[in-house]
């Protein structure tokens, strides 16, 4: 018998303010944060390594400290488990972290208290793969599925989708899946780059980096906008110019705008013939997405990175508020919201392109597209998986992307480990990097 | 000059789970308790007393200590502030909180990082008002339509209310407000009771309570329900028959229902004549509680306690999604954001009748719907303040609720201020009410 002994978090945070690294309209100066987590237990992998479960939240600075005591405070639910029992009920575990009903209040569902659920949750899903010695995406794809309806949350979500309708789809995908584990080794997973597009770059590394993107093999690119119309027409025709007319090109407001403000300001920017428009207004606001969706077309519509649960998800694909869904691994509660939400978009023919970035979560989401490719929707047509490329060296087992795409990863478990020595240094506030700040 | 010196932040909580206090169908033991803020300063009031600003967020138990934390993390926006800096521009104050990107990050604009926002906010407008020394209604009824119009923050709503919009509202209000500061101060504001409903209480302690809250005024009752039908059904027998009539009978469910399951047993209490169902879903789902509505019709649908902040308001009255707005003073970004949801609320006609109970959420609500009724809505009708009549003692100014009315309060601020002993005995985890539990 193995259980979870140990639950430790660490506020590691990186200093990307310093470079304008992650700029945008809505965030002049993030610094990317990790509120890493550990589950540690008195048991080994079949490899003779400790076993253990890493995952993280990731926020963009102040407030990571916050985001590690909600972490902390979730230890009564961890440390005591069987992780036998654990790695048969991922969906019972999630559940109960979830309804916990003193902690519920704090969100619900939603914001640091379900990012400190989701944390825990994925970290979870980290052990019970690595306990199996296989990648998390492979773990997820060598489930059936009744195990996958099993894992998946329907309170609140019934109205647009019941366990029925997710085992039917998911059976419907069965039989096939391997081949499209065969084709996902070959052929990897389509990427797209953001990392030449942050709004604090000049115009002259904006257009270095475009047509190094293509170069790179992306199939798209995307651009922060927002602050200023006259600047973006100029950044996009500097960005269009650099990547021809073949290439994808994307742009992001982060937020900033209202709703009649973003109507007005996607149809100036239409003619760069726009892959999509990301984030055009508040999240929250489903009503105006669709609003915008329809005012806007045909530039599609996309957001999700800060989609807090599966209930907003649900909202948004009723009320044809999105043309792509951006799930991000870190925002939710775990792999078993995002499963959720992989299911909702299929059930609705939404094609899901993840939100990643920041720190780890290219490593982490990835394992989402995959399994959504194998045993979801199937497809890959219009999607693909964010990339940037940066902070990816602090990882064990980092991303790869060549020619444009991501190769499936090899390693076992989530991909969200981090080298000890990065965690050391970067310690906030008594890290070497932030001790002389 | 004053100047704020030092912020405080205690984890006070009270042990309200071991009489079933508070207990309903999705939260069965909650341990009330507050995340309780201080703003110290380096003055004095006109009457000689040390001036400073108290207010709190409102949690029922585990993960209080994070919400403290959260608060805590907000100390370098306020110390260091020139009261008099302040006490001018309480819009501009709340929205550098709001606006500071890294903390929005961990939210946006919800879950535990907004509610830390609200509670130092409303500590905010504490000060201020006791600075000026008189209860915060008046503070607000005070303030000229544009004063008000400068402290709500817009972003993300005007395309459902524009600054104009709200200014032509408060304007066509002012000539008349000072006959209803006078009808207030006569006649109070009406209040219902929560008290007799809790899912814990047998039906012996049920009735009683019933017929108690008829013969103490109240024009209303609520009682918890969802856990099971029979039981549903036989306790609003219960309760219908203790109060007769011409009280009114309003449920409340929690958010434990699927909406097609939130249809069904609505229907099926309905002959009970009901006040309105509270809560029939998940907080989030706009969609959700527009369907219910139309479903349930005429029983009027009732939301709000969980409404993360003025962008869901927006759009729950944008789909026609509830009838009656429950406003809480410590669920969102403070004053400042339920003085948008009152503007919001009035320009769709809808009523708003406020969440209290818990810790201080009576206390410190009680002024904002004085203050919707003096400048913003003008009406009454249809109107109540929730009210449940446990943990008062612990405030150094209470709420006085007489034949079922609210009595203006007359002290100065928020009221939102406990006794020092009150926070040394529940200090959590060490103070004496905990130490040996």
């Amino acid at each position: 018998m193995t259980t979870i002994t140990t639950l430790e978090v660490f506020d590691v945070r990186f200093p990307t303010s310093r470079l304008l690294d992650g700029s945008d309209a809505m965030n002049p100066d993030p610094d990317y944060s990790a509120a890493y987590a550990v589950l540690g237990t008195d048991g080994g992998t079949a490899d003779g390594q400790a076993l253990d479960g890493h995952a993280l939240a990731f926020t963009i600075g102040r407030g990571n400290d916050v985001q590690v005591a909600a972490i902390r405070a979730m230890a009564g639910h961890v440390v005591g488990v069987d992780v036998d029992e654990l790695a048969a009920d991922l969906g019972g575990f999630a559940r109960r972290l979830v309804r916990d009903s003193q902690f519920r209040w704090l969100g619900p569902e939603k914001g640091i208290a379900h990012m400190a659920v989701g944390a825990i949750v994925n970290a979870a899903w980290d052990l019970a793969a690595r306990r199996a010695g296989v990648p998390l995406w492979r773990f997820l794809a060598a489930m059936s599925p009744r195990e996958i309806v099993d894992v998946v949350d329907f309170r609140h979500i019934s109205d647009a989708l019941s366990p029925d309708e997710a085992l039917d789809l998911l059976t419907a995908m069965a039989p096939t899946r391997a081949a499209r584990m065969a084709e996902l080794e070959a052929v990897g997973y389509p990427a797209y780059t953001t990392g030449a597009g942050w709004l604090g770059y000049d115009d002259a590394k904006l257009e270095r980096l475009a047509a190094e993107a293509v170069a790179q093999g992306y199939c798209q690119i995307k651009l922060k906008v927002g602050a200023d119309l006259a600047t973006d027409q100029r950044r996009l025709r500097i960005a269009r110019s650099a990547i021809g007319e073949h290439t994808g090109l994307a742009i992001d407001a982060n937020q900033i705008w209202d709703v009649d403000e973003a109507i007005q300001w996607v149809n100036a920017l239409a003619h760069h013939d726009l892959a999509w428009i990301e984030e055009p207004t508040n999240p929250d606001d489903v009503l105006g997405h669709a609003r915008i969706r329809r005012a806007v077309a045909p530039v599609p519509v996309a957001t999700g990175e800060h989609m807090h649960n599966r209930v907003m998800a649900k909202q948004f694909l009723q009320a044809g508020a999105l043309d792509v869904l951006q799930i991000d691994a870190a925002r939710v509660g775990g792999v078993n919201e995002n499963v959720a939400m992989l299911l909702l978009a299929a059930k609705f023919g939404v094609r899901v392109c993840p939100h990643a970035g920041g720190v780890g979560l290219c490593e982490m989401v990835q394992h989402l597209s995959l399994f959504d490719f194998v045993s979801v929707s199937g497809s890959m047509e219009g999607r693909m998986i964010e990339h940037v490329d940066h902070l990816h060296e602090h990882f064990v087992d980092p991303v790869t992307v060549v020619n444009g795409r991501y190769r499936v990863p090899a390693g076992h478990g989530l991909n969200a480990r981090m080298h000890p020595a990065t965690i050391e240094r970067h310690l906030f506030p008594d890290g070497a990097e932030w001790r002389n700040t």
